[in-house]
This record gives structure tokens, sequence and C-alpha cells, in this order.
């Protein structure tokens, strides 16, 4: 079969709402600096109250790195669930508007669009604190097979480990995806949505998954390590493929023996954080699509990132594309 | 009685579609650059499908203006309609989000939040398309008296001369206003609202108006003359007070037979001139109420002015009150 899409993913659609925070604020709050956290309604209510003037942008975290594919002049895919509200009308134009499918059901007569209260401190750390909403009833009818059927790889992230329904959504697309050989990646998400479900994702990783991403904490938090190099010798022969992100540090890609170290693009400013890992995995993954090496995927993945911490909002501001051919990738 | 308010505004209360844009698009749309155009829910959509992902933010003139009264560490109420639906949601956070008075129930069962979809062009001007929503709803019900009576002065947006209903809540307004010996301030809004209402806005002027805001193309078109002098010469004695924008070339004030003209802050970029002529409004009215001088109060209006142009979006990023402290205002 031909492939119509180099990456489909399937996420929680969740519009972001990002204001400018003190770490105080966070301290008041109770909330762990660069976290995510689910909260309920009445909490959600409770913070929004709390925050000051804000800006709206289409987030969650596997459709930002969709956004990202289509903006490196990808073909892209993302599933995922929102309400018939004007927010749900605002994440189907922006998914549509950069040149992705967006696959999913609109949630009709029940909870609203979901939304994540994201403080961002002068530092760029982002703290998110993230209301479901209709995200949280994706489930396995929300996944068009004919979506992940024509995709090169099928992207996943680990946030969906919450909600039961959306873990069931997984397991019918890992079984397309498996039926029509198309490459399976995973992201961590969190360290905390890594502690709430290791064993489930470490058994997921040994049976499903071709390609993991995760943060340096959140693969010492999978491996329950001390330290970094503890974490690499952990994932090596558990996945196929790892790329591990380390922030200014870099990232580093574990293939089988083969360890790739690759630098960071110099950050000529850090604003917000949000996206970082997302436009990673973006930049990446379109490039192993179009079948580039490894040390190509890291790079190309690297600047699709330092691009998206330069500014608020989750998603890229310029064309990545031009951006990547500006830098010879 | 005493006053609560430094300002009171009634305003189409409207969310911020913002993207860029380039005047080809703009063409293609047939839009004209700079304007504002009311459009209906059909054009919204073809409008919306066409442009790329956005950013959401409050917005709407007045209610812009009020944001930047309470930047100032001004007191400020601010009067508009907005649906009970997510972006109605938004719209009521931010204004009380920055401490300022958010009055006006909310429609239940009818249209949406109003929108404006904004396009910027790389030289900054943005091109505005509004579908009102909820916003065509306002009336004179939603004019709360103990608002109004409890302002130092009332604010008006010329927008509101399009539907009937609101301009019957500004004939209520500024009745209350008159009882209560309050000041009454009108900003023009837009060229083509002049063209719209040329004879109901004079007339307007003539009878209710202590203070007009305009820019200069408005002014001109307001009396069909030919310059700016002309315009100027025009005003006087029409209105007690007029205050002109004129872009790059500062302000003019028209006190009786005394001009004051007022340098633009040099403005270290300009990305999008949305807000422009509400914050300008803003720091004028906001020092008036402090009984500052002429000279003073557009000098405040112009700082604040040269803050918001220089980002997205309608309203300040940061503190009026600190940015004016720093440049001994």
């Amino acid at each position: 079969m031909t492939t119509l899409y180099d990456v489909a993913a399937i996420g929680n659609a969740i519009v972001d709402v990002i204001a400018p925070a003190s770490d105080q604020f966070l301290d008041d709050q109770g909330l762990v600096k660069g976290s995510m956290m689910l909260i309920d309604d009445a909490r959600a209510i409770g913070l929004y109250d709390a925050m000051p003037p804000a800006e709206e942008m289409s987030g969650g975290s596997a459709g930002n790195t969709i956004a990202g594919v289509a903006s490196l002049g990808g073909r892209g895919a993302f599933i995922g669930k929102v309400a018939k509200d004007p927010l749900g009308d605002v994440y189907a134009h922006d998914m549509q508007a950069i040149g992705a499918v967006f696959s999913g059901e609109r949630l009709v007569g029940g909870a609203a669009t979901g939304r994540s209260l994201i403080n961002v401190t002068p530092d760029g750390e982002r703290t998110m604190c993230t209301y479901l909403g209709a995200a949280a009833e994706l489930g396995p009818a929300d996944v068009d097979p004919a979506v992940i059927e024509a995709a090169k790889i099928v992207y996943l992230e680990g946030y969906l480990f919450d909600p039961l329904e959306a873990r069931r959504a997984f397991a019918k697309a890992t079984g397309l995806a498996r039926a029509s050989s198309r490459l399976i990646a995973l992201s961590l998400s969190d360290s905390f949505v890594v502690e709430r479900h290791r064993q489930a994702l470490l058994g997921f990783i040994d049976a499903e998954v071709d390609i993991v991403f995760a943060n340096e904490t959140e693969i010492t938090a999978l491996f329950q390590v001390a330290d970094f190099d503890a974490a690499v010798k952990a994932v090596r022969g558990r996945a196929k493929l790892a790329a591990i992100t380390r922030g200014a540090m870099g990232s580093t890609i574990v293939s089988g023996d083969d360890i790739h170290h690759i630098d960071a693009f110099p950050a000529e400013k850090v604003v917000d954080t949000t996206g970082a890992g997302d436009q990673y995995a973006a930049g990446f993954l379109f490039a192993l699509a179009q079948g580039r090496s490894l040390v190509h995927c890291g790079r190309l993945g690297s600047l699709a990132a330092t691009e998206v911490i330069a500014h608020y909002g989750p998603r890229p501001q310029v064309s990545l594309r031009d951006l990547a051919l500006s830098h010879g990738l």
C-alpha cells in the first residue's frame, strides 16, 4: 500500500492557555515546575482565575509534532478528540491550515475541548496543568484504519496511557500498524506519566515500539536508574531506536550498539520551552521518513526544537522547511 | 457620588484571531489593508479556512483600552457581550485577570462569542474582519447604571454605531453619564464606520461628546476635508477636546484654541499595529482621570501605543505602570 503520510500521530487534542508566571506563583499553586499535571474542571477554574491574561494556541504534544512535520514539508495526520465548540474549531483549523490532516469525530453534548493551563516562568520553563475535557473521550472508534495503514511512522504520546479508552485506541493503532509493517514510535511525555505507568510502558515498548523518544528525566525514571549513562545502557536492546533529549546538552541517539551524540543548536534566546520535545520528534521523524541518517535525524530535531523555544507557543512560527534549508539540512 | 472607576467603556467584546499574511493574501481575499470589515458567519468560515494557524487573544477596541487603563494601575470597567461558551470564558477571564471589572450578561442559546480575524502583513499593518456574534446583541439592558455613574470618564467605541441596539445602549449610557456629570469620550474607530454613520456621529459629537479620539484618516473622513490641517480646523469647537493620532508622526491634541503636538515615542520595532489607537486612548484617559496636563495625557498615550505595536496582540504585555514610571511619566 502506498503511504500518504510520513507520520500519523495519536494524542490529546489540547488548546494551550499560555501566561507568564513567577516561581512564587507556582509555589502558591502547589505546582512542580516543568511537570504536566492532570486537573479536573474545578481545579482548572480555580487555577485559571488566578492566572493573568493569557494567549490561546493549539497544542497537545503529538499534535504539535504533526504541526512540525507539516512545517517541514512532510505529510502528517493527527488523530485526536475535540468538542464541537469554538475551541474545537480553532484546533481543527490550525491543524488543517498547516497542511496536516485532522482525523477524529467531534464530541457533541459532552465535555468542552481540552485545555492546558501553561505557566511560563522567566527561565522559559513551562509548567502545565491539563484539563482533558473532550480529549479524555478518545477511544478505538476514533482510530481510522486507513490513516494508520497509510503512514510510514505511527507516533503515540505517552500521555494517552492515562485514560483507559485511549490505551485501547493505542492497541488498535499498533495492531493495524504492525499488520501493515509500519514503524511505531512512542514519546514518554512526562516523568509523572512514567511513574504512573512504568510497567505498562515497559511492556508496550518491549512488545510494540520501534522508536522511543524521552528526555533525560523520563528515561532515568523509566528504568529507575541514577544517571544518564545507566539509562542509555538500560534502553539499549529494549527499543530498536531511542532518541533522548538533554536540553542545552543536545541529544543522544541509541541504535543497537551505536550511540550518536548530537549537539544542540545554539539558542539565541529561551522564551518558552513548551513544545521543545515535540518539535525534536517532528524533525527526527520527518528526516527518518525521508530515509536520512540518524545523525541527520537528530540534527533536524535539534534545529526544530531551537526554533520553538525562542517564542511563546508550542508550534513553529516560521517554515521549518525554509529554516532547515538555510542550515543545509 | 464617589467614583469607583477612572474609565468605564462600552464596546464590542471580541476575541482576536491573529495570523501573519502577505499582501497577496489580502488581495486574493478582497480585503482593504488597515480596515475593519464586518463579516457574516459564512464569510468568517471561508476566510478562516484560508488563514494559516493563528493565535487567539482577547481584543475589541474599547476592551483593549480598559485593559490598558488597568495595566497603568487605573480602575477600569468594561461593558460588553460575550456568549456562554469557552471563548466567552477567555474574554471574561482576561478582563478580570488584569484587574478590570467585566459587566454584562452572557448570551445563552444564541450566537457564539464574537471574533475578529486579523491578518497582519509584514509591515505590521493589521486588516480586520469581524464576526460580531454575541457582541451584536449588546443592548440597553446590558448597561448597568451603577457602572456608568461610578466612572470619571465613559468611553464609547464608534464601532457600536453599526448595530441599532448598541446605539440605544450608547444613548442610555450617555444619559446616565450626563446626569452624573461624567465626561464622555468617543473613538471614531474606523474610516468605514465614519462613512457609514457620518451624520449620526456628528450629531452625537455635537450633543454629547467631550473628548473625540480619531486617527488622521478617520477625522478627515468625518469632515470630508482634504488634509489634516483642515480637519483640525473643523474639529475645533465641535468637541471640547480631540486627540488625533498620526502613527509615527505622533499625535495632535485640540482643546479650544490650543493645539498641542505630541511626538511619537521611537518604536524599536513594529510587529503588529493592532491596538495602537486603543492603547493611546488608554494612556490619555488614565492621565486625564488623574488630572494631568493634556501634554502629559498625550505622552502617556504615545508610550502605551509604542509598547503594543512591538508585539503581536492588542493589549499590553508588560505593566504599563512600570513602563510609564521608567519614562518619568
